[in-house]
Protein backbone atom coordinates (compact mmCIF):
# COMPACT_ATOMS: atom_id res chain seq x y z
CA UNK A 1 0.00 0.00 0.00
CA UNK A 2 1.40 3.01 -0.73
CA UNK A 3 1.67 5.61 2.05
CA UNK A 4 0.07 8.55 2.70
CA UNK A 5 2.20 11.80 1.63
CA UNK A 6 2.79 15.07 4.33
CA UNK A 7 3.89 17.96 3.11
CA UNK A 8 6.28 19.65 5.41
CA UNK A 9 5.83 23.39 5.70
CA UNK A 10 8.04 25.89 7.39
CA UNK A 11 8.06 26.04 11.41
CA UNK A 12 6.46 29.04 12.54
CA UNK A 13 5.20 29.15 16.56
CA UNK A 14 1.76 29.69 16.04
CA UNK A 15 1.25 26.50 13.93
CA UNK A 16 3.10 24.65 16.24
CA UNK A 17 1.63 26.14 19.56
CA UNK A 18 -0.39 23.11 19.89
CA UNK A 19 2.41 20.83 19.95
CA UNK A 20 4.77 23.07 21.87
CA UNK A 21 6.99 25.99 21.50
CA UNK A 22 9.30 27.13 18.78
CA UNK A 23 12.77 28.26 20.33
CA UNK A 24 14.49 31.04 18.40
CA UNK A 25 15.44 34.86 18.66
CA UNK A 26 12.43 35.78 16.52
CA UNK A 27 10.02 38.51 17.12
CA UNK A 28 10.44 41.29 20.32
CA UNK A 29 12.74 40.55 22.91
CA UNK A 30 11.69 40.76 26.55
CA UNK A 31 15.17 42.38 28.23
CA UNK A 32 17.92 43.61 26.75
CA UNK A 33 21.29 42.94 28.47
CA UNK A 34 24.87 42.84 28.58
CA UNK A 35 24.95 46.60 28.63
CA UNK A 36 22.43 46.78 25.47
CA UNK A 37 24.90 43.77 23.48
CA UNK A 38 22.13 41.32 24.02
CA UNK A 39 18.55 40.51 23.59
CA UNK A 40 16.95 37.98 25.24
CA UNK A 41 14.10 35.81 24.63
CA UNK A 42 13.09 34.97 28.21
CA UNK A 43 11.43 31.78 29.42
CA UNK A 44 10.51 31.02 26.12
CA UNK A 45 9.62 26.73 26.74
CA UNK A 46 6.75 25.42 28.43
CA UNK A 47 8.74 23.08 30.62
CA UNK A 48 7.48 19.84 32.53
CA UNK A 49 9.77 17.30 34.27
CA UNK A 50 6.61 15.34 36.18
CA UNK A 51 8.33 13.51 39.56
CA UNK A 52 11.69 13.83 37.68
CA UNK A 53 14.61 17.02 37.21
CA UNK A 54 16.05 18.69 34.02
CA UNK A 55 18.79 17.47 32.43
CA UNK A 56 20.84 18.49 28.95
CA UNK A 57 21.72 15.52 26.92
CA UNK A 58 23.29 15.73 23.37
CA UNK A 59 21.34 13.87 20.42
CA UNK A 60 24.33 13.22 17.28
CA UNK A 61 22.29 12.18 14.50
CA UNK A 62 22.33 10.02 10.89
CA UNK A 63 20.82 12.29 8.61
CA UNK A 64 17.29 11.40 6.53
CA UNK A 65 16.79 12.06 2.94
CA UNK A 66 13.73 13.85 1.39
CA UNK A 67 11.48 12.39 0.68
CA UNK A 68 11.31 10.69 3.85
CA UNK A 69 9.58 7.84 4.91
CA UNK A 70 7.99 7.53 8.46
CA UNK A 71 7.07 4.44 10.14
CA UNK A 72 6.79 5.42 14.13
CA UNK A 73 5.78 8.13 16.08
CA UNK A 74 6.67 8.23 20.21
CA UNK A 75 5.74 10.34 22.96
CA UNK A 76 6.57 11.59 26.42
CA UNK A 77 3.66 11.49 28.47
CA UNK A 78 5.51 12.75 32.24
CA UNK A 79 7.78 15.59 30.84
CA UNK A 80 8.44 18.10 28.08
CA UNK A 81 10.93 17.84 25.52
CA UNK A 82 13.17 20.29 23.74
CA UNK A 83 15.45 19.93 20.41
CA UNK A 84 18.18 22.53 20.22
CA UNK A 85 20.41 22.52 17.09
CA UNK A 86 24.06 23.53 17.97
CA UNK A 87 24.78 23.78 14.30
CA UNK A 88 23.43 25.39 11.60
CA UNK A 89 21.17 21.97 10.69
CA UNK A 90 17.54 22.00 9.42
CA UNK A 91 15.37 19.08 10.88
CA UNK A 92 12.10 17.90 10.45
CA UNK A 93 9.12 18.01 12.68
CA UNK A 94 6.20 15.70 12.67
CA UNK A 95 3.73 16.06 15.53
CA UNK A 96 0.01 15.35 16.60
CA UNK A 97 -2.02 15.52 19.48
CA UNK A 98 -3.04 12.72 20.93
CA UNK A 99 -6.41 11.00 20.62
CA UNK A 100 -7.66 8.21 22.95
CA UNK A 101 -3.78 7.29 23.29
CA UNK A 102 -2.73 7.07 19.94
CA UNK A 103 -1.77 10.51 17.18
CA UNK A 104 -4.36 12.13 15.62
CA UNK A 105 -3.65 13.84 12.17
CA UNK A 106 0.21 14.57 11.44
CA UNK A 107 1.66 17.73 11.15
CA UNK A 108 4.93 18.27 9.51
CA UNK A 109 7.25 20.85 9.73
CA UNK A 110 10.58 21.93 8.19
CA UNK A 111 12.74 23.80 10.77
CA UNK A 112 15.26 26.37 9.60
CA UNK A 113 18.89 26.88 11.47
CA UNK A 114 18.57 29.06 14.79
CA UNK A 115 14.82 26.86 15.57
CA UNK A 116 14.68 24.54 18.37
CA UNK A 117 11.31 23.17 19.22
CA UNK A 118 10.11 22.02 22.73
CA UNK A 119 7.28 19.13 23.05
CA UNK A 120 5.06 19.57 25.21
CA UNK A 121 4.50 16.29 27.62
CA UNK A 122 2.08 13.86 25.99
CA UNK A 123 2.35 15.37 22.12
CA UNK A 124 3.10 12.71 19.53
CA UNK A 125 6.20 13.17 17.75
CA UNK A 126 8.70 11.53 14.88
CA UNK A 127 11.90 10.96 16.24
CA UNK A 128 14.80 12.89 15.97
CA UNK A 129 14.98 13.59 11.57
CA UNK A 130 17.97 15.34 11.08
CA UNK A 131 18.49 16.60 7.75
CA UNK A 132 22.72 17.29 7.94
CA UNK A 133 24.55 14.03 8.37
CA UNK A 134 26.50 14.15 12.28
CA UNK A 135 24.42 17.53 13.42
CA UNK A 136 24.53 17.65 17.00
CA UNK A 137 21.10 18.97 19.42
CA UNK A 138 20.98 19.63 22.88
CA UNK A 139 17.91 17.64 24.45
CA UNK A 140 16.80 19.36 27.57
CA UNK A 141 14.21 16.78 29.11
CA UNK A 142 13.05 14.61 31.94
CA UNK A 143 15.67 12.53 33.78
CA UNK A 144 14.02 10.51 36.46
CA UNK A 145 12.27 6.87 37.12
CA UNK A 146 8.74 5.55 35.52
CA UNK A 147 8.62 4.74 32.23
CA UNK A 148 8.42 7.99 30.21
CA UNK A 149 7.89 6.56 26.33
CA UNK A 150 5.08 5.57 24.22
CA UNK A 151 5.56 4.15 20.32
CA UNK A 152 2.93 4.28 17.65
CA UNK A 153 3.49 2.66 14.30
CA UNK A 154 1.85 3.79 11.59
CA UNK A 155 0.13 1.04 10.27
CA UNK A 156 1.09 1.96 6.63
CA UNK A 157 3.89 4.57 7.05
CA UNK A 158 3.66 8.06 5.74
CA UNK A 159 5.73 9.86 3.44
CA UNK A 160 7.32 13.36 4.56
CA UNK A 161 8.04 15.84 1.77
CA UNK A 162 8.92 19.37 0.95
CA UNK A 163 7.89 22.20 -1.10
CA UNK A 164 11.31 23.43 -0.31
CA UNK A 165 14.85 22.32 -1.97
CA UNK A 166 14.70 18.49 -1.47
CA UNK A 167 18.29 19.07 0.41
CA UNK A 168 18.21 22.26 2.06
CA UNK A 169 21.05 21.66 3.66
CA UNK B 1 47.53 50.97 33.01
CA UNK B 2 47.83 48.52 30.30
CA UNK B 3 45.46 45.74 30.83
CA UNK B 4 46.79 42.43 31.63
CA UNK B 5 46.77 39.72 28.46
CA UNK B 6 45.61 36.49 28.37
CA UNK B 7 45.33 34.16 25.96
CA UNK B 8 42.81 32.62 25.07
CA UNK B 9 42.74 27.87 24.78
CA UNK B 10 40.53 25.64 22.93
CA UNK B 11 37.75 24.68 24.99
CA UNK B 12 38.34 21.15 26.36
CA UNK B 13 35.91 19.19 29.33
CA UNK B 14 38.48 18.47 31.29
CA UNK B 15 40.46 22.07 31.90
CA UNK B 16 36.49 23.20 31.84
CA UNK B 17 35.45 20.63 34.80
CA UNK B 18 36.38 23.05 38.04
CA UNK B 19 33.87 25.60 36.46
CA UNK B 20 31.22 23.46 34.78
CA UNK B 21 30.20 21.44 31.96
CA UNK B 22 31.25 21.27 28.52
CA UNK B 23 28.39 19.97 26.94
CA UNK B 24 28.98 18.33 23.04
CA UNK B 25 29.07 15.36 21.07
CA UNK B 26 32.35 13.96 21.47
CA UNK B 27 33.86 10.72 23.15
CA UNK B 28 31.76 7.35 23.52
CA UNK B 29 28.16 7.95 23.57
CA UNK B 30 25.66 6.55 26.48
CA UNK B 31 23.42 5.12 24.50
CA UNK B 32 22.32 4.54 20.79
CA UNK B 33 18.59 5.09 20.56
CA UNK B 34 16.10 5.67 17.72
CA UNK B 35 17.16 1.96 15.90
CA UNK B 36 20.96 2.57 15.71
CA UNK B 37 20.61 6.20 14.01
CA UNK B 38 21.34 8.26 16.75
CA UNK B 39 23.88 8.50 19.70
CA UNK B 40 23.01 9.97 23.02
CA UNK B 41 25.42 12.21 25.57
CA UNK B 42 23.02 11.39 28.41
CA UNK B 43 22.70 13.91 31.24
CA UNK B 44 25.77 15.73 30.71
CA UNK B 45 25.31 18.74 32.83
CA UNK B 46 25.20 19.73 36.34
CA UNK B 47 22.10 21.78 36.77
CA UNK B 48 21.20 23.43 40.15
CA UNK B 49 17.83 25.54 40.21
CA UNK B 50 17.80 26.23 43.79
CA UNK B 51 14.25 27.53 44.91
CA UNK B 52 13.58 28.13 41.40
CA UNK B 53 12.97 25.94 38.48
CA UNK B 54 14.27 25.31 34.86
CA UNK B 55 13.75 27.59 31.71
CA UNK B 56 14.78 27.87 28.15
CA UNK B 57 15.60 31.57 27.34
CA UNK B 58 17.26 32.71 23.77
CA UNK B 59 19.84 35.24 23.99
CA UNK B 60 21.38 36.49 20.86
CA UNK B 61 24.19 38.86 21.33
CA UNK B 62 26.57 41.27 19.13
CA UNK B 63 29.93 39.87 18.60
CA UNK B 64 32.94 40.90 20.32
CA UNK B 65 36.22 41.33 18.25
CA UNK B 66 39.89 39.66 19.12
CA UNK B 67 41.50 40.66 20.94
CA UNK B 68 38.84 42.03 23.44
CA UNK B 69 38.65 43.98 26.32
CA UNK B 70 36.44 42.45 29.34
CA UNK B 71 35.76 44.62 32.23
CA UNK B 72 33.17 42.99 34.28
CA UNK B 73 32.84 39.66 35.52
CA UNK B 74 29.47 38.17 36.67
CA UNK B 75 28.10 35.00 39.13
CA UNK B 76 25.12 33.50 39.76
CA UNK B 77 24.89 32.07 43.58
CA UNK B 78 21.70 30.02 43.21
CA UNK B 79 21.59 28.57 39.80
CA UNK B 80 23.54 27.01 37.23
CA UNK B 81 23.53 28.79 33.63
CA UNK B 82 24.22 26.90 30.44
CA UNK B 83 24.88 28.35 26.84
CA UNK B 84 23.84 26.53 23.73
CA UNK B 85 25.26 27.82 20.49
CA UNK B 86 22.08 27.35 18.04
CA UNK B 87 24.20 28.09 14.78
CA UNK B 88 28.31 27.54 13.90
CA UNK B 89 29.33 29.99 16.32
CA UNK B 90 32.68 30.52 18.29
CA UNK B 91 32.85 32.28 20.96
CA UNK B 92 34.39 32.98 24.36
CA UNK B 93 34.45 31.58 27.30
CA UNK B 94 36.27 33.59 30.56
CA UNK B 95 35.45 31.55 33.97
CA UNK B 96 37.38 31.77 37.25
CA UNK B 97 36.56 29.81 40.45
CA UNK B 98 35.63 31.97 43.29
CA UNK B 99 38.28 33.23 45.85
CA UNK B 100 36.41 35.23 49.16
CA UNK B 101 33.57 36.52 47.07
CA UNK B 102 35.88 38.00 44.16
CA UNK B 103 36.89 36.04 40.92
CA UNK B 104 39.90 34.07 41.49
CA UNK B 105 42.66 34.02 38.36
CA UNK B 106 40.65 34.10 35.03
CA UNK B 107 41.04 30.80 32.19
CA UNK B 108 40.03 31.98 28.69
CA UNK B 109 38.76 29.15 26.13
CA UNK B 110 37.99 29.68 22.54
CA UNK B 111 34.42 27.35 22.11
CA UNK B 112 33.99 25.43 19.00
CA UNK B 113 30.94 25.50 16.99
CA UNK B 114 29.09 22.86 18.48
CA UNK B 115 30.05 23.13 21.83
CA UNK B 116 28.30 24.16 24.66
CA UNK B 117 28.99 25.25 28.19
CA UNK B 118 27.49 24.80 31.09
CA UNK B 119 28.40 27.21 34.41
CA UNK B 120 28.07 25.86 37.72
CA UNK B 121 26.17 27.96 40.35
CA UNK B 122 28.92 30.39 41.82
CA UNK B 123 31.58 30.13 39.13
CA UNK B 124 32.55 33.41 37.47
CA UNK B 125 32.11 34.25 34.01
CA UNK B 126 32.45 36.57 31.40
CA UNK B 127 28.90 38.04 30.07
CA UNK B 128 28.64 36.51 26.84
CA UNK B 129 31.16 36.70 24.49
CA UNK B 130 29.98 35.63 20.98
CA UNK B 131 32.59 36.11 18.00
CA UNK B 132 29.61 36.09 15.33
CA UNK B 133 27.43 39.07 15.18
CA UNK B 134 24.12 37.93 15.67
CA UNK B 135 24.92 34.52 17.04
CA UNK B 136 21.84 32.82 19.21
CA UNK B 137 22.31 30.57 21.95
CA UNK B 138 19.51 28.63 24.26
CA UNK B 139 20.46 29.40 27.67
CA UNK B 140 18.92 26.86 30.42
CA UNK B 141 19.23 28.41 33.58
CA UNK B 142 17.21 29.40 37.05
CA UNK B 143 13.49 31.06 36.41
CA UNK B 144 12.60 32.37 40.16
CA UNK B 145 12.75 35.23 42.79
CA UNK B 146 15.59 36.28 44.74
CA UNK B 147 18.69 37.64 43.49
CA UNK B 148 20.64 35.64 41.36
CA UNK B 149 22.98 38.03 39.89
CA UNK B 150 26.34 39.13 41.25
CA UNK B 151 29.03 41.38 39.27
CA UNK B 152 32.94 42.28 39.81
CA UNK B 153 34.17 45.00 37.56
CA UNK B 154 38.00 43.97 36.96
CA UNK B 155 40.03 47.00 38.47
CA UNK B 156 42.34 47.19 35.54
CA UNK B 157 40.17 45.28 32.89
CA UNK B 158 42.00 42.35 30.95
CA UNK B 159 42.56 41.68 27.54
CA UNK B 160 41.56 38.35 25.92
CA UNK B 161 43.70 37.07 22.95
CA UNK B 162 43.84 33.88 20.82
CA UNK B 163 46.54 31.73 19.38
CA UNK B 164 44.02 30.89 16.87
CA UNK B 165 42.72 32.98 14.07
CA UNK B 166 41.53 36.64 15.25
CA UNK B 167 38.31 35.70 13.28
CA UNK B 168 37.65 32.36 13.59
CA UNK B 169 34.71 32.69 12.06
Amino acid sequence: MTPEAITAVPLTAEAFRPFGDVLEAAGTADMVINGGRCDRFHDRARLTFGSGRAGISIFRSEAVALPCRLDLMERHPIGSQAFLPMTDAPYLVVVAVDEGGRPGPLNAFLAASGQGVNYLAGTWHAPLLALVDGAAFAVVDRIGKGENLEEFALPHGVLIVSEAAENPA
